[in-house]
């Protein structure tokens, strides 16, 4: 029986059960306040007694087994899967190759029922997803932690509630902006004798297979946005998970089609398409003429083939690539607070977040502190200080810094002096090798430090992924901001972040950031960094600048992933 | 002085002026409902007594001078224009040739000051243009008949109120929509002891230059929803008009650059790029650097370009192409009502509408109607008689058919048999020769209808632009729906529409509209056509087939055209 949308949709159950979360998320999004609906500590206290030892036990069932919960999925008869703890061990888990033409012909299938539940539906059914995803959290850390090689309570926050949060407000943007569609209108055009009236029904339609090509760092929070934007707006996903982090997606798809079929959806919606490593099917995927929406995360190449490739051929793209992440120092009156914030920002993962500060602008000349003034190279010395503090002890260190995840950064790591002089800049503070207490083979590296003078700009105009930063002497402040303005525009920056206690130069760097399109943090010096951005206030990324041409979450990123098809008669 | 976020904006004279235009127009956009700002009637009661006299005589003053209105842009020294009204006469217009570099440069250097007024201040702005431009309808319309061709009430409605209105949605959609953006907060996150405080602004950029590429059939209506999306966003625009229709796009830029001078902004916000038929200026624009924005209506062979070269540039590209308008024909209760309202469509400037009908589906066991039970040969018959009829008085006919815009529509026009035979059809109406009874050089012509059997696709499955259009026999309405859904999704289709007594016709006829991405009119008999759509309620192109990549107005038009770059520190 099809629904039109001018008969009365039922209500879904779970749009009463989730109501007042939805209604809450919709608040905080609206004003961008505060809010959060997953806790982010990991205490028993918040997830109960038994949580932390059930995620792990669940997360050691799963290794070198085959994942069960998607074997319903239309598959080629194939299993695949090489996924390696950057802490050591082989994962061992074994997942359903799928059957493209199948899961595609499926994904299809399910599109329509999903389309005329209604925007609200989805929503609650997404929303219930998330909800059941936040009770895994525990065996979540643990697939994140083995896959991306971030430390225990990064992978818990990062990949579960922080990850969840965003998960639940790209939902919330998806429904709002769909609510701002009315189901019809009685149009009443004045006329000579009487008016013109017609009945008009908007009716939102989906565009297609959602595609989500997850990465190697962050495989659940980079996905989410997109997944639960695309699927909150009635397009069926096919996740394809990096090849080295692929169980943190096959949980959260399982767990969605266990909640699709009890809502009453089809399983088809969400669909895990994984790979070995090398296999290329991302290109594939994006090809496909089924799928009309994509959703990337990872390095600017593969990214670049979406931007121009995926789109020549019809296909939306939303990518988050690379980009230099860029830090003007210009003085403070909290030099203890800016040390030791920079030296978390530096050390928090190594470095591999997409939004960890690369470049810092000292002027020639110093600056001045509520400790005096130093000289560039003293606020070097002092920032290498500070990392080589926090990141002294082996056994703290760790669950800061976690575990290289591929041999590009361990190679740049761990050859500094030579990386420097490649590069013709100068060692402040070399890389670090910690060993693991726990995993012997895991191959952890503090941050280095690389100074470079403003006018050696190939130096500093490529990313360079992971633990090495750069401290670059410029003329000037004035010379610091147009080089953040300039190199910025130029190649992208998820961050910038600025130290100054001048008015005029904190206004003339919001300034530089707006022109740069890049967002900006000022004097941080206590507990919110750089790196971090929360759900529902801050937006990630720009799309203003070519690190991304999309930012989690606002309208833009939400608006286009449907369509309205009005009919319309006179009455 | 560069203004802050966190300052409040001094109140722009112009918002107060248009406050009561633009809360009208936000509400009836959020409700889809009736509204017009901009009187269609050209009668001297409406716009007052002189203004047709002053309006055709401004024209006139125009023709075979310098565009001396834009003689302060800045120039190569040349001139450029060769514009011939399909009614006959040459308009001898020459236009300054924009120096593209000064001008992009002088775009670029307008943009802070533009983008700091804020999106209340911008949208009063261009409410104030196009309330200028509504003084000026009766030139407009005169500009518009004598470049497009379209007959002279529907050059004053089309090019010019309804193109008005069109605009202003597009600006009140922008500002809803930066409107949704708030301008800071306060945000609090609670903490073991105290809360995390943070101030956060969020500052709204544009992206860049915006370029507006006009075509020759509808100047003004197709191309004020981008250009003041664009403007209303933040970003400088250059408008590129179609060369054969420069003349109401170079009246919309000077009254534009006008009333921004007057508002206290930059003339360059606004600038022409006009060029002589064939230099590729489009092209040459599309991929300068400075351009960030293309909004495009044309042929299909520049859109799939666009939406190829210039995506793949890194371009926010929007098209409205071409496609293949359908209508269903099932059944119907009041067949002349049928006739005529169909016969209207047909007819009205000659079919050269991209939301005019093409195919029509009529199964070949016939239909039954209030007047009896129809064979599909009569069906056809008396489709033609109705357009024969309606068109056979030719002083009352070329104020409906206009004249025709190009050789292609004439050449299609003027040997309707041999089109026929060349595609396998047979002709069921010829096209007929009007002669003008002021124009005698104008090539008027009648719509002409061709039968083709469903099996004969290739004849019915390419746009035929102009006076032809094709009765196309199905095994059943079935079979019609299927052909509607299928070509509709694969071709694209600007409009559609569905004639039936049948609710579950109807019904399955919506199903196929949305299936097929393309908005449904149904059972039109009175004086709403299927080729028109109204501003604020009717969405033009749904971006949801290959016809177009975009609507006006929804929020997906308008979110991408800026972006939000974000301050934060601690309070």
């Amino acid at each position: 029986m099809v629904i039109g949308v001018t008969e009365t949709l039922a209500t879904h159950p779970l749009t009463d059960t989730h109501r007042e979360t939805i209604e809450a998320a919709k608040t905080a999004l609206a004003q961008r306040s505060y809010y959060s609906r997953y806790p982010e500590s990991p205490s028993p206290r918040v997830y109960g007694e038994t949580a932390p030892q059930d995620g792990e036990m669940a997360f050691e069932a799963l290794q070198n087994h085959e994942f069960t919960a998607l074997s319903d999925q239309p598959s080629t008869g194939r299993s695949v899967g090489s996924e390696v703890s950057p802490y050591g061990p082989q994962l061992g888990v074994r997942y359903p190759k799928l059957d493209l033409d199948a899961g595609m012909a499926a994904a299809l299938a399910a599109m329509p029922a999903w389309r005329d539940a209604g925007a609200e539906t989805r929503a609650a059914v997404c929303v219930e997803i998330i909800e059941q995803v936040n009770r895994r959290s525990h065996e979540m850390a643990h697939a994140v932690m083995h896959t991306s090689g971030q430390p225990f309570v990064m992978s818990f926050q990062a990949g579960g509630p922080h990850a969840q949060d965003r998960a639940l407000e790209a939902v919330v943007a998806a429904l709002v902006e769909q609510e701002r569609v009315p189901a019809g209108v009685l149009w009443e055009k004045p006329g000579r004798k009487a008016p013109i009236r017609m009945q008009k029904d908007y009716r939102i339609v989906p565009r297609g297979v959602a595609l989500v090509i997850g990465c190697n760092t962050f495989p659940t929070w980079n996905s989410y946005p997109g997944l639960f934007a695309s699927l909150a707006t009635g397009n069926p996903v096919v996740v394809k998970p990096h090849p080295k982090a692929v169980l943190p997606l096959a949980l959260t798809v399982a767990i969605a089609r266990d909640v699709l079929e009890s809502a009453g959806f089809d399983r088809a919606l969400a669909q895990l398409a994984a790979e070995d490593d090398g296999t290329g099917l991302a290109k594939t995927l994006a090809l496909r003429p089924e799928v009309a929406i994509i959703d990337y995360t990872g390095g600017p190449g593969f990214g670049r083939w979406l931007e121009t490739e995926a789109v020549a051929a019809g296909k939306l793209v939303y990518t988050e690539k690379a980009g230099l992440n860029s830090i003007v120092v210009d003085s403070t009156d909290d030099l203890k607070g800016m040390l030791g914030n920079l030296a978390f920002s530096f050390s928090l993962y190594s470095g591999q977040m997409c939004t960890a500060p690369q470049n810092v602008y000292v002027p020639s000349d110093g600056i001045r502190t509520d400790e005096g003034d130093l000289t560039f190279e003293e606020v070097g010395e002092r920032i290498a200080g500070a990392i080589s503090r926090f990141t002294g002890d082996d056994a703290k260190a760790v669950e800061i810094l976690g575990a290289t995840v591929n041999d590009d950064v361990r190679d740049r790591a761990t050859d500094v002096p030579a990386l420097a002089q490649r590069l013709g800049g100068e060692v402040l503070l070399d890389s670090r090798g910690v060993v693991h207490p726990s995993y012997p083979d895991a191959v952890v590296r503090t941050p280095a430090l690389v100074a470079v003078d403003a006018g050696n700009e190939p130096a500093y105009t490529q990313e360079c992924f992971g633990p090495v930063a750069f401290v670059i002497r410029t003329g000037s402040t004035d010379e610091s901001l147009d080089l953040f303005r300039r190199t910025v525009r130029e190649f992208g920056g998820m961050t910038a972040a600025v130290y100054s206690t001048d008015d005029t130069v904190l206004e003339q760097t919001r300034e530089a950031a707006a022109d740069a399109g890049v967002a900006l943090s000022e004097n941080l010096t206590g507990q919110v960094f750089v790196n971090q951005t929360a759900a529902f206030s801050d937006y990630h990324g720009t799309g203003a600048n070519p690190a991304a041409n999309a930012a989690y979450t606002d309208a833009a990123f939400v608006a286009s992933r449907f369509r309205v098809v009005t009919s319309r008669r006179h009455v």
